[in-house]
């Protein structure tokens, strides 16, 4: 299997996305194509990868562009020339943690929609007390309609079938309370759409049900999503922040914090963004992972390895199906 | 001081603001003004408060009715007599933990909006790691338009100088990304609507700085603003449960617990919804203050001690100044 990988866009620099590519190949086989500045990702190597490719790729598109404008204008960047190495035979998946629009447009314009999706999502697993949350949309489309809502429902559920093996996964929809009548004109008109389908419809579910494992799937616009994955992110940073705080505050409380330090870090460790790395972005023909900017060499490894079970699981065609 | 209760709406029942009221007493000096069933209420009381009064009334508005139709309907219910009571002289303030949707109705048709403000909003209080971020709208308004945003900016800007004390505060938007062109539509023209205005604004801020105090208040449509501090009680109550599972985990780590115990409590229980109680309905010519549904003792009198706090500062008559 060969995943292309695209070498910018993580905030640390390129050298993170090689060595996780390093770290991922102790666990599963694979063969890495680098996108990116040739010298430069050669010399990182540095002989320590078997088999590997490169697309030699000089010019970077930034987060802060017009994501259509800069995949049309810079086709030396490293995302396009990945994206469009995708396309030829034998190249398997793709992952870049470079700007969300780009990625998005990337998928759009040069892997191309599939056939009956007006609309493709970014699909994010939350951990929860539980087990997973899947919450779609994360962040690519603004300004949704119900029926792309419904679209995310649908993709939703043959992703947490075939890629989390979660057999009739229920789907939720995100809400400010969970009586029918309640929310904003599009959370309105998706529940009704979501009602009428054949997906195991549950109804609505209120924020604060996102990280207790109620659902499998909970559906949203890509703003909320995006609000909700980033207010999480902000309480989880500062929790952490005043809990090491509590534990170096005092002799006797330092002693307490080494007697529960591993503990608390088995209990809250799967809540760290690394072990999860990434996440796909469904709707479009090809297998595309989207890892977070601010990856290190662990998160780009797990986003690596998700990356290839879901490649593995051939859910485009089955996503396909289902909308025959 | 008179301070009316409505003493229906709180998950644990009747019990709860009327021992609110009692623990507030004793921080505070005010007539509770007491809407509900007259007979049960005199019997919590129990000769404890010297001086109070009571509305009577047997009617109740529920979560899940309309709220307009409710507030036309049942004239008899605590609800609509406490908004009543707050138009007659002499009457101050009004807390209910009742339905967000019936408080908001009662707001806009009893007490009425004040002349220019198209839309009232509930106005939360963060606690953050440093300070306190003001979070409007909550809530009160699903489908905004960037005008109705601005007024938020507008009323929160009033609240926070004279109810937080904060000098010239800063304002940001809440959004996906930093980067002006970013967020959906609604997000674009409040962008834009804020620069040109003569509020201290600071941009767009992303969720994840909902908690870090690196803006004073941060203005947002009542879906996505109900979205995030929903998912911040998620998350809080998420890690309580983790960390109190890590502490029960083995002989050892429970020696470390109660080592560390205290200080952890001093660290996080400005997290704890209690600490806060309540949030003001900004936009009516009244003052009324929104009790959490899942109030205990302790909460609600925060949300009493708050409106005091509110009431005290002539909020109202400054924001129709600011508006002149």
């Amino acid at each position: 299997m060969k995943i292309i990988i695209d070498t910018y866009g993580v905030d640390d620099g390129i050298k993170i996305p090689i060595e996780g590519a390093i770290s991922a190949l102790k666990e599963k086989d694979f063969v890495p194509v680098f996108s990116g500045d040739k010298e430069k990702i050669e010399k990182i190597i540095d002989g320590r990868i078997k088999s590997y490719e490169i697309i030699d790729a000089k010019d970077k598109i930034e987060n802060n562009e017009d994501p259509v404008k800069a995949i049309r204008r810079k086709k030396d960047s490293t995302m396009v020339k990945a994206f469009e190495k995708l396309n030829e035979d034998g190249y398997d998946g793709l992952v870049s943690a470079g700007s969300t629009g780009a990625i998005l447009a990337s998928g759009l314009f040069i892997s191309g929609r599939i056939k009956g999706i007006k609309r493709a999502c970014i699909a994010t697993s939350l951990p929860t007390y539980e087990n997973t949350t899947l919450l779609l949309d994360t962040g690519a489309n603004m300004d949704c309609k119900a029926e792309f809502l419904k679209e995310f429902a649908i993709m939703g559920s043959v992703f947490a079938k075939n890629v989390l093996h979660i057999e009739n996964p229920t789907v939720s929809l995100l809400n400010v309370g969970i009586e029918e009548h309640k929310g904003n004109k599009l959370a309105k008109e998706t529940y009704k759409l979501l009602e009428e389908s054949s997906i195991n419809f549950k109804g609505n579910i209120e924020a604060r049900d996102l990280f207790t494992g109620k659902t499998n799937i909970v559906i949203a616009d890509g703003f909320d999503g995006n609000i909700a994955i980033k207010t999480a992110e902000g309480v989880i940073s500062l929790f952490s922040k005043e809990i090491k705080d509590a534990i170096y505050k005092s002799f006797s409380t330092k002693i307490g914090g080494a007697l529960i330090k591993n503990s608390l870090k088995e209990n809250l460790s799967k809540y760290n963004s690394d072990s999860i790395g990434g996440a796909p972005l469904l709707g479009v023909n090809q297998y595309v992972y989207k890892a977070h900017g601010n990856s290190n060499e662990k998160a780009f490894s797990s986003a690596i390895l998700g990356l290839i079970d879901y490649v593995n699981t051939n859910t485009i065609e089955k996503i396909k199906g289902e909308l025959e």
